[in-house]
């Protein structure tokens, strides 16, 4: 039986919860949200797919004691009106999600949860390294989406650059899933083959390729609003390697030891959550693009920290 | 090679793209939107995910030539904006959407398309019936969603009551997509058995029940704002059945010669589109709640017409 | 996490177990059989697949201690080769059936396992009985695939003579898993309308279609020397049923108080296995096929009883 | 819409159609087999598996003229008998599989057919040459697995030694599917890292590790009698390139310019077959390694072409 809770049900929860259920691969659902009405209506257009499909999601909602066996609690609250003046408002949207996890930890843990917390809000990092601290879970059990997202953005960039498909694309973008993250281009490869070697061919500047990966989370949220599919997507591959205890390196936003902070590096993931950190080969300056992601996330701790003293 | 075009990139046309991309169903999706930033979003989100996936999906956006060799063009624009004042107006409601009928009809046929025209939006019989006038395709190319989706609801509603799957309950809700569609009792069976047998059983009331199924969608539209998933799994349903030519019964709205309208009826579906429509044996009152809704419908498609000679 | 043990890796129980892999729905399996080598490849065979999926399922072999959390075990051990004179001899199959039953069950038993055997062998109903009292499990958690799969053939034929696809064909062919069972005709709607009226219209012959069903079975195994893909789709399909707690009406093979042994009969099925026999309105007729059918099945398992003795 | 043809089914061929069966993926399927008892047998098997999919796909059988407009098909005939006596005899499997060859070319291009022409048969190589020659197709629609299945196996057996996914490990076993292939192991990376980096890590010995890879296929064929389930799964993933015009790289064996000759080599996949070669930076020993099994495959072209004088 897989049993999965999902605190949060704006865009991206929801699309979340779509794909468990579309896919089957959730047998049952806890949905949580602030807004009972909201919560009641996707239970229901979610149950109203189901007509169509050989599989079943049996859906519960707002009732924190479920969690108490589910495998996984994602962890999606957040506010996207935060994006309206146009900007990406981090700050702002700290405070938010900084406060639904405060919310939300407690009554989390009080249901007697011991699985696998897995935090899609943003600024990911931040709330991860706070979510472990709230619920005091074992830092292996609680890890983020991270650069998962951004990994498969730089993919398709990538692949669609070169005219192949993403699948064709390996490697990874890491670091903070913020403005500080980058792309590890001595990670990438097209069909094996090291991606300098092959852009050299394409007469392709690696600048404007990356200027293009950055662009298109922005280019999304301007466009619609908010990003949904891709997160869900993500999110959704992250569960699954969970469930099947996959042993499989992914980008997520896990506890680095030597900063002490949750941020985006390549980990093995299986059923007990993080098994371990996988080194990956960076260069000298992608190992300070690193620490510099570091040192970001690090500054928005410090401010959490700060305006809680407040 | 199944190629689909969708027109109008809402919360509904968005779902029923990402369903086909995520489920892997189709292999070319052409998008189609007035807002070019909403269409270019919903194309790279729907790109980020598939690098989660195993299939492909080729995306075209704002290209009306590309829908020449699609099997299937998904009509789903329109403008939730005329709910945000809590209520279901579908006089405006047609007034918005039957004007995006005569932008896009026009501009569908000068592809060259001639697959089936699948209109999912509301509402949704006055619209299909105006769509074929105006596309000039043949009746059985073009047809709605009608009451598929309140079929999947109602499937639902009777299945919670009675505390079984859905899939153990068959049957339809007939007529116009709207307040005076019903449900076809005579048609319902809970695992093979007639519904009026079970409940009589149950001692659950008839009325009580017919309540809750029409209160569903209502439900999520005051929950959420609109309904996204239920109707994309109508939509996806209705598209697997036309390509893999199943031959299946489903209410779709289709040409009721009788009446000379669209109308939600027992339609056999396959690649052809409408094969036939399929005879349900209705009671007296069932036939006489059709045909009102008949009625219904043709006094909106002369409200149509008469706003058109103005 | 869904787990499920496989106990007999011939054409069946291989298909059943590629079938959860390629489709995702087992997390772990574990795979018994009394040839080591056999199991071996089939694992490494199943391990092959999985480059192309997206999911994991973890594969371990001839352990029965791992049964001890598995959800399912699916008894699906047997030997075709009693197959091999082209006649289908139930009384030998029977003898081999029941000797694999008496060895496996202590086995299963000693893992600690307490979730749902599904049997999938021949005798089905027999054999079903015969693990229920071996095992000692409650009769809730012991059940087989009964007429599952010959209400599957049942509604293709039907569906074929009818030109319309599977989908519109509800209903039940109930009894023994053998040749005393029969089609509930009473049960059976098309897109639902009673048969009996829509075989009137197109002239069919009942007694023609009766006699396409049941060759059905025997046209495959004549054919190509065993079924696979049917029963494997079938044992799916309740394996489905099990891990989503569907409250699914299927006809398995389960315990019937009146007759006191195990048939295929409507039944409820949900996490907990059998949640209650569901009562379908049979004509006397079939009734009376029914209680013959019973009548049959206890006379199998005399003659195990004897033999016992013996 | 989706067609495939699939010429022969034996295990392998009936493993094909079943997967694109039971995951939806073809929307027609048409079979052929030179045992009019095996084809309709199978046909039945996996009609009945459609009673629980929501998905249909239409068989038709024996009917060489439906291959007209079907976009895919699949050589899969051969005789496994020849391993009945334990040994795998080459030059045995070539005489009986390019009779079939023979036979089956004209009848498939007096069809009118004008696709993709997949070879799955053995010897892949020396096969895909000769059936390109027999129907005289452009060399870009005709390919055969190759080595895709070889490197699906090295994968997993790399994954297995490492304790990860095989998602995690990238690369390719290249040239003859059969015994001078090779693991291409300058292309190997684990979760991005070059393999010997990892490997030195885990002191594992590579000379060991080739021969686990090895040892696979002969391990399932001479545990199970056949391969079946890898090589389906190979052959789908394939198909799925090809409808979807993925844009993929897999070492399909496709026409080699320098060397004459089908070969298992990086490949870019598209709907139109064959979109270009791909070059993977080898050593100069795997480089000659590929030479050599050019060289074997060419032998093998030399025998039939002798075979056929007599």
């Amino acid at each position: 039986m897989r049993k999965i809770g999902i605190i949060g049900l704006g865009h991206v929860g929801a699309a979340v919860a779509y794909t468990l259920v579309t896919k089957g691969i959730a047998d049952e659902l806890v949905l949580i949200d602030k807004s009972d009405q909201i919560v009641q209506a996707e239970k229901l257009d979610l149950e109203d797919t189901q007509a169509g499909l050989v599989t079943h999601t049996q859906i519960t909602t707002q009732d924190y004691t479920q969690l108490r066996d589910a495998a996984i609690v994602i962890m999606a609250a957040g506010d996207i009106s935060i994006f309206s003046d146009g900007k990406n408002n981090r700050q702002a949207e700290l405070k938010i999600t900084s406060r639904i996890a405060e919310e939300a930890a407690p009554k989390i843990m009080a249901s007697g949860f011991d699985g696998i917390l897995l935090d899609i809000t943003n600024p990911c990092d931040v709330v991860t390294t706070y979510l472990q601290r709230l619920t005091g879970l074992p830092q292996q059990q609680v890890f983020g989406t991270g650069t998962v997202l951004d990994t498969m953005r730089m993919r398709r960039a990538v692949a669609g650059e070169l005219q192949v498909s993403l699948q064709d694309i390996q490697g990874y973008n890491l670091g903070e899933h913020g403005e500080s993250q980058f792309t590890a281009w001595s990670t990438i490869t097209v069909a094996t083959r090291p991606i300098k070697e092959v852009l050299a061919q394409h007469n392709t500047d690696i600048t404007a390729l990356e200027k293009t990966i950055r662009s298109r989370a922005w280019q999304i949220i301007s466009g619609k609003g908010f990003t949904s599919y891709g997160i869900a997507a993500a999110a959704v591959t992250v569960v699954q390697a969970i469930f099947s205890d996959a042993h499989i390196t992914l980008p997520v936003s896990s506890w680095n030891a030597e900063h002490q902070l949750y941020i985006g590096q390549p980990t093995l993931i299986g059923r007990a959550g993080v098994l371990s950190t996988v080194d990956a080969t960076l260069s000298a300056e992608e190992q300070q693009a690193f620490n510099n992601s570091a040192t970001y996330i690090q500054q928005n701790l410090d401010s959490l920290a700060a305006s809680q003293l407040q």
